[in-house]
């Protein structure tokens, strides 16, 4: 659906949103109005918020919430309701039908429905064209991709010169947990403008879970996932990167879970590319681990194995479409995914790698240059 | 209404969603199903979540979809689509009729209708409880003050240092701007687990609208609005603070907003207590500022004076119910909201003040500690 067959409204905060961020360029902390109606925008805006609108904001008209009241006293003589002014402002432009996205808050439809709006939902991706990244986009999530690249190579370089005495891991007299090392990766990552505090770091047990973000003692001769996805405040595009290291010496079984990860995403770049069903490449990487002997599902009570998908999406929401999962998403030229294969397993570990690539009229192009070892001494 | 009442139903990420948290207390990034039904509640989980939501996630139950779908293969002898599973677990309760909160994606609550669920929106707050803070959410909230003010404090002694040459202000050879002041703030913070990188330092002409955040140099004698509301990362709840300063010599005209602001302030203070109605509190602010000359109105065509309301309810969310502006919001004991007055003059800057107050049973405490003081030399 193009976007000038169809009417539009959103509701949301720009900050929270990343479609109506996509859409207006202009960071609002509350919730505001979108319109798009026969191809022209419109944002109605608070006082608070107008005269920044005017000078800021990506659209073609600023609508002042006031001026609006004002008119529409002076029409019907009495002070009209925020949905009854929303319903009012369409109506002046003559239009009733509208595409809303998936997550539009039931409230306002609910509210304009009543007042007979039409509010379908246009399923996601809402903006198309917010899949598929232009050359600067590629160039804003790369540039985030440096600056992880950039803070996780100073804490490799930390890590080497740290030393393990009975089971734990020091640097000089402090111990290393997972905490102070987020603390440390966090400020650098501040330093470069990129915030993102939740990174994962998780080592032994905690990585297994591949969600949990990682808590205590850093433990050698365990795999440590890395996964950090923060935002780069300046694009507002995020960066997300993982790899998994162990400080000593990895077990023969933690080296073949490494190698198939490794193996997972090089059939991962090999396969994406313009029109290949995106679940086909995701079935490759699952097959492949299988057939290395790498099970997943439910063993003694939890999810192991191989059990989130291959990849997602990635720009201004760390995850987006289109999916590198089950879904059969259709890759196409500017779609920029995730690349994370991983495996995780109760007593072994967990290891995951995530690079980032676009697609390319041919194929791909991976946008993660840092390189991929398993062991620091 | 009461939780016992209504049978609820959410789908968000508690990572974004305030409510989504309150109602689980476990973070997960991608939207989830949450039902309360007869007082029980649910949280449907991912492959992926379920092992750590089993550990963590505050509620009655952990479903895993995948297990929920094996049940509905097994019954109806085909896979069930994702809404088709949510839908039939309500049934699985006997549950057909659900409150959501204001923001439930339109999506779900369509898909959900067609199949039979009656989906019934409850205006904000949707845990009325979310409103009324504990002893232990309020110290949560101070606690992120009191860090707030240790970075804040920092940066008033490193602009006490800071010298005037040729209109711009230097701290040694290195010319004081907001960007640079933000980013040693924002460092400062973290190191203190508080995380909120968008705060405000707006001087100037920048000062006079109230959500620019400010850019470019500092410049002596003229105001610097300074509002700080980082989220706290250990308990998720927000400090928020605003304190305006010159460096160097205000106007008299400077001196007046800022004794009218802090003015507007103490009666706040002195008006928030149990049973007011919030309207009011805002309208004698208001009131104040007409008698004591301070106009508020589109002036030259902007928007001029007063013209925000004058505080909000602040928790895991930096803005929440109660509202202390035109609504008739009416206080009660444990509402935690903000007294943030200011004004806003073209050629004059901007003044705001916020501190932030716990309503007790006989009036309000005051949460915010930092002294109110304009100059800095």
């Amino acid at each position: 659906m193009s976007k000038n067959k169809s009417d539009l409204i959103m509701v949301a905060s720009s900050e929270q949103d990343a479609n109506m961020y996509y859409a207006t360029h202009f960071l609002v902390p509350d919730d505001f109005v979108y319109f798009q109606i026969r191809g022209k925008s419109y944002a109605l805006m608070s006082d608070l918020e107008v005269d920044r609108a005017r000078k800021e904001a990506a659209v073609d008209e600023v609508v002042s919430i006031s001026d609006l009241a004002k008119l529409f006293s002076k029409k019907e003589n009495r002070r009209p309701g925020y949905i009854e002014l929303i319903n009012w402002f369409a109506q002046s432009k003559k239009a009733s039908s509208f595409l809303a996205p998936e997550n539009f808050p039931l409230f306002y439809a609910d509210s304009l429905r009543k007042l007979g709006l039409k509010i379908a939902v246009k399923n996601d991706p809402f903006f198309e064209e917010r899949t598929i990244k232009t050359p600067q986009e590629v160039k804003a999530v790369e540039t985030a991709i440096r600056h992880v690249e950039t803070a996780f190579g100073e804490l490799v370089a930390f890590l080497k010169k740290t030393k393990i005495r009975s089971r734990r891991v020091y640097a000089g007299s402090q111990m290393v947990t997972s905490e102070n090392l987020r603390a440390r990766l966090n400020a650098r990552l501040l330093e470069l403008d990129c915030v993102g505090p939740r990174a994962i770091i998780a080592c032994g047990k905690h990585a297994v879970d591949p969600h949990d973000e990682g808590s205590g003692p850093i433990e050698p001769n365990q795999s440590i996932i890395f996964d950090i996805f923060p935002r780069h405040m300046k694009s507002r595009y995020h960066a997300d990167f993982s790899r998994t290291l162990v400080k000593g010496k990895a077990s023969p079984q933690l080296k073949a879970m490494y190698a198939a990860v490794h193996e997972g995403q090089e059939i991962g770049f090999k396969l994406i590319k313009p029109g290949v069903d995106a679940s086909t490449v995701h079935g490759a990487i699952q097959k492949n681990f299988e057939r290395l002997g790498f099970k997943t599902g439910n063993i003694n009570g939890r999810m192991q194995g191989f059990f989130h998908g291959t990849g997602h999406g990635l720009g201004l929401d760390v995850h987006e479409q289109p999916r590198v999962g089950r879904a059969n998403d259709i890759l196409k030229p500017g779609h920029v995914v995730t690349v994370e294969p991983g495996l995780y397993y109760e007593g072994l570990g967990g290891v995951r790698l995530e690079d980032v690539v676009v697609v390319t009229k041919t194929g791909c192009r991976n946008l993660t240059r840092f390189p991929r070892f398993l062991e620091i001494r």
